[in-house]
C-alpha cells in the first residue's frame, strides 16, 4: 500500500496523491476511523515531498474524507463506508429498453455498416479534408472572441441561438436569394438535430413521408426512426421523375416530403430549375410541407449557379431548409441551422431547449468569428479548387478503370457510380476489401431492400490522389473479373 | 442602383461587393442576359478600387452568377431567374405542428416563466458566476489541444466521446468510488441532452415514473414530454420520505425513479447515507431502474463527504448516472456524460448518433485540456470558497429579515425558503417585483397545482454581495407587509 503509487506528469503531483487516498478510503480500503501515516511516513513511502502530503491531506479533510485530531493525526471519516447492503443491485436492462432504442442501434450503420479498417484505400467518407483546414486562423477566432466576451461563452447562452450568428447567417440566406419576413432561423448541433428536432415538430396524419430514392441514409434511419412510412420517388438525372412524384401525392396524403435539390446525396444530381419550379408547385397544391437539406451547396464544381429552393418561395412558408457547413468547413464544430416559418422555429425552439438547452455558445462563436473575419470566403475558394481537381481526377480514373459504368455527381464530396443492372457491387466490395480497397454499396441509400444492389458511392474528399488512381484502378481490375 | 453600397469594416471589400451584386440578381433587380457595369463604373458608382470590382465579378462568374463576353462586358445568367410559379407557397403550420412540439412550448419556462429584467436583482439564476472563470487557462488548454491535434478537433468524432474525455471522467468517476466494470460511459450535450436520451431508451410497461416532490423543473418537464405519469415523493430534511416510497411502491409498478440525492434542486437537501442505503434496498426489491442527478455533487459547503449513489452499488447496474460539469464550471461548453451498464450505453450511442452524431469535439477537447492541466481542482476550490462565503451571506440575511421561514441547503448555488402555511410567494413575487427584485417561486419545481404555495428559490451564485443584502432586505419588508 501507499508505495504502488504511480505518479504521471500530466497533472499536479498533491492531486494524485489526494485522488490515491480517496480511492483507497471510498473502495474500503481504509476503514471508518483508521489512523492514516503520518505526513512523514506517506512522503517517505511515497517518494512524494512532505509538503506535498500536507497539501494531499489538507485537501482531504477539505472534501470531509478525512479528520484531524490535535497531537495525534489524521482519520478516515466515519460517513464515507459504502452502505452494505446497496452493493450488487443489478437489472436485465433488456427488459427495460424501448423500440426507439433498440431501432436506433439497428439501423446504426457505425455499427452494422461496411466501415474501413486502418491503412484501408477508403472511399466510404465524405467528410471534409483536413488538411485544408486554415488551423491559424480557427485560432485566431477563437482567441478574438474570448478576448471580447469570453465570460458571455463560457455561460449559459440562447437555446435558439448565438446571436451574433444568427445574425450573420441570416445575411448569408439572404445573399442566396433567400426572403426572411415571415421566417425565423434556429441554431442545432449539425444538420441532424435540426432535422431529428423537425421530424419530431411535425405532426403525424397519414404517417406518410415522400424522399427521394436513393437518398441519404441517415434521413432513412431517423425517417424511420420518427415511424413514417416512406415512399421513395426514382431520381433521373436532371432530378425526381416528376411523373411519378405527382402519381403519389394524387394517390396518398403525405406528411411531409424530403429533398437535397442539390448535389444530392448520394447521386450527386443538381435537380433542374424546371424541375425545381414545378416540384414546388406540386408540394404546394398537394399542402405537402416540405424539408430542403442544403448541405452541400457551396460545393459547386460545373453548371451554373444554384440557389436553394427556398429561395424560389419568396414570402411562402411551406418549405423547412436545414443549412450545415459541415462538408465543406469544420464537422467537429456541431454547427447546423434551420430556416422556417417563425410560427414552427418557435416551437422548435422550446423543443430544442428541452433537449439540449442550446448548441455549444464556443462552437458557435467560434464559427461566428471565423466567418466574420472573411476566413470562409477564402478557405472556400481553396476548399473547392482543391475537392474540384479531385474531383475531376476521380472521373477520369473511373472513365478509365469502370467505361462500363454510369456516373452522377456535378458536386459535393463524392460521385455516384452505376454498373450494369445485373452487377452486384456487394460482391465486388467483398473482393475488393481483400485488396484493401473499400467503397459505401449504393444499396444503403435505397429505400427497399433489392435496390441499387449495381451501385455505389464514391467519396473522395480525404483520399490522396496516388489512392484515388490506385484505389479505382483495384475496383476497375476486380470489377472485370466479376462479369 | 450601387452607390448605395453601405461597406462595414468586418469583412473584405471585395466580398461585399460580390454579396451586393449576388442579392441584385437573386432578387431579380437584374434580368438575365443584362450587361453589368464595366469594372470602371462600377468601381466609381460604389467608390471602390476597380481591382477590388475585378476581384468581384471574378468570384461572381466563378459562382456562376455572371458570364463575360470577349470584348463587351458582363452579363447576368440566364438559370439565375427565380420561377414565378413558386414564390408564395403558404401553409398554416398550425395544422401541422406535433402535441410533442406544442407541449414543448407550453412546458417552457423561458417563455412562460417569471424570468428577470435588465437592473433587477435577480434571484433566478443558478448559473455560476463568470467572474470567477479562469480565461487565460481556458485559453492555454484550446491552443495547448489545437496544437496537439487541431485537424482531429475539427473533423468528424465519435458518438460515444472524444476518448481522453471518456479516460478522464472515467478514472474521475472511480475517484468517487464508482465501479466501473460491465458499466460504460457515453458523453452528451450537457445533463439535459444526457436525461432526454436515457427517458427514450426506457421501455414504457406502467407509464409511471417517480421522483422527489419538488424537483428540478426542466426533469418535470422532460418526464411530461416522454409521456410519463409523475408521481412525486415528499421531501424530509434528510431525504425521500421512506414510507410513502414504500407504499407508492407497493401500490404501483415504476418505469423509472428519477432522484438528486445531493444538493437536491430545489432544496439543496443531501440525502443521508441511512437513507440512500435503504432508497436503493427498496429500487433493487421493487427492480425500478433509477436515474441519479449529480449536477451539484462538487459544490458542498458544509457536512461531510458525499459519494455519488452510483458509489454504493458495487458491481450493480441498476442505476444510471448523470453527470455534468455545467455548475462548477462551464455551462457555454455543452459537455454531460451517462455511466450506465454498458449495455444501456450501446443503445444510448446509437441514439445519439441518429440525433446530433457527437457532441462538439472542441468542447469536449478543451474541457478535457483544461481538466489535465490541473486547473480544475485550483478552480473548484477557489469557486467552492466564493460559493461559500455568499451561501453564508445569504443564510445570514434569510435570518435577519426573514426570520419566520425555514432554510434549506447545504450547498449548491442555490438556497430553499418555506413561509409560513398560508403565505402566498407568487404574491410576494409581485410586489418584489414593482421593487426590483425576483426569484423563483417554489411552486414551479412541484409537481402539481397548489403544492409549495410558500416557497421560493433563491439562486445566489450571480448575485453580488450589496445585491444580496438590499435583494434580500428588500423581500423581507415586503413578506412583512403581507402577513
Amino acid at each position: 500500500m501507499y508505495s504502488d503509487l504511480q505518479l504521471t506528469d500530466d497533472r499536479p503531483v498533491y492531486i494524485q496523491v489526494k485522488d490515491y487516498m480517496k480511492r483507497l478510503i471510498l473502495k474500503g480500503g481504509l476503514q471508518a476511523d483508521q489512523k492514516l501515516p503520518s505526513t512523514r511516513e506517506l512522503s517517505t513511502l511515497m517518494r512524494v515531498s512532505r509538503s506535498t502530503v500536507l497539501l494531499a491531506y489538507a485537501e482531504l479533510e477539505e472534501e470531509g474524507l478525512i479528520y484531524a485530531v490535535k497531537g495525534k493525526g489524521n482519520y478516515v471519516s466515519a460517513a464515507v463506508d459504502t452502505p452494505e447492503s446497496a452493493s450488487g443491485w443489478t437489472l436485465d436492462w433488456n427488459n427495460h429498453v424501448s423500440d426507439y432504442a433498440i431501432q436506433a442501434e439497428q439501423y446504426d450503420l457505425m455499427k452494422h455498416g461496411s466501415g474501413a479498417e486502418r491503412g484501408e484505400i477508403s472511399f466510404t467518407s465524405i467528410a471534409p479534408d483536413e488538411k485544408l483546414f486554415d488551423l491559424h486562423n480557427v485560432k485566431r477566432a477563437f482567441l478574438d472572441r474570448m478576448s471580447l466576451e469570453g465570460e458571455v461563452l463560457l455561460n449559459y447562452g440562447y437555446a435558439q441561438g448565438y446571436r451574433p450568428l444568427m445574425k450573420y447567417l441570416r445575411q448569408y440566406m439572404e445573399n442566396k436569394g433567400v426572403d426572411l419576413s415571415g421566417k425565423d432561423i434556429l441554431i442545432t448541433n449539425g444538420f441532424t438535430e435540426g432535422f431529428d428536432l423537425v421530424l419530431g415538430a411535425l405532426r403525424k396524419k397519414s404517417g406518410r413521408a415522400l424522399c427521394e430514392n436513393p437518398t441519404h441514409h441517415t434521413a432513412i434511419k431517423n425517417l424511420k426512426l420518427h415511424n413514417f412510412h416512406l415512399t421513395g420517388v426514382e431520381m433521373e438525372s436532371d432530378g425526381l421523375h416528376l411523373g411519378q412524384l405527382e402519381q403519389e401525392l394524387m394517390k396518398h396524403s403525405y406528411d411531409l416530403a424530403y429533398l437535397v435539390p442539390s448535389y444530392h446525396n448520394p447521386t450527386g444530381i443538381v435537380t433542374s430549375p424546371a424541375k425545381r419550379a414545378e416540384i414546388i408547385r406540386l408540394m404546394n397544391q398537394y399542402h405537402v410541407p416540405m424539408i430542403e437539406d442544403g448541405f452541400n451547396e457551396e460545393l459547386r464544381y460545373s453548371g451554373s449557379h444554384v440557389s436553394p429552393l427556398i429561395a424560389s418561395i419568396g414570402k411562402g412558408n411551406g418549405l423547412v431548409y436545414l443549412g450545415s457547413f459541415s462538408k465543406v468547413l469544420f464537422p467537429g464544430l456541431r454547427v447546423g441551422w434551420v430556416i422556417a416559418d417563425a410560427a414552427l422555429i418557435d416551437y422548435l425552439e422550446s423543443m430544442k431547449r428541452a433537449r439540449s438547452i442550446h448548441t455549444s455558445t464556443l462552437d458557435q462563436s467560434l464559427l461566428y468569428q471565423y466567418l466574420s473575419n472573411g476566413n470562409f470566403d477564402k478557405y472556400l475558394k481553396r476548399a473547392r479548387a482543391e475537392y474540384k481537381r479531385k474531383y475531376e481526377l476521380v472521373v477520369r480514373c473511373l472513365r478509365q478503370h469502370l467505361p462500363m459504368c454510369r456516373i452522377s455527381g456535378e458536386g459535393g464530396l463524392h460521385l455516384f457510380v452505376q454498373f450494369p443492372a445485373a452487377f452486384r457491387t456487394r460482391d465486388l466490395l467483398a473482393a475488393c476489401k481483400l485488396k484493401g480497397v473499400t467503397f459505401t454499396p449504393g444499396d444503403t441509400f435505397y429505400l427497399e431492400p433489392g435496390q441499387g444492389l449495381n451501385t455505389m458511392r464514391l467519396g473522395f474528399s480525404r483520399v490522396n490522389d496516388d489512392n484515388i488512381r490506385k484505389g479505382i484502378r483495384i475496383i476497375g481490375e476486380t470489377a472485370r473479373t466479376m462479369q
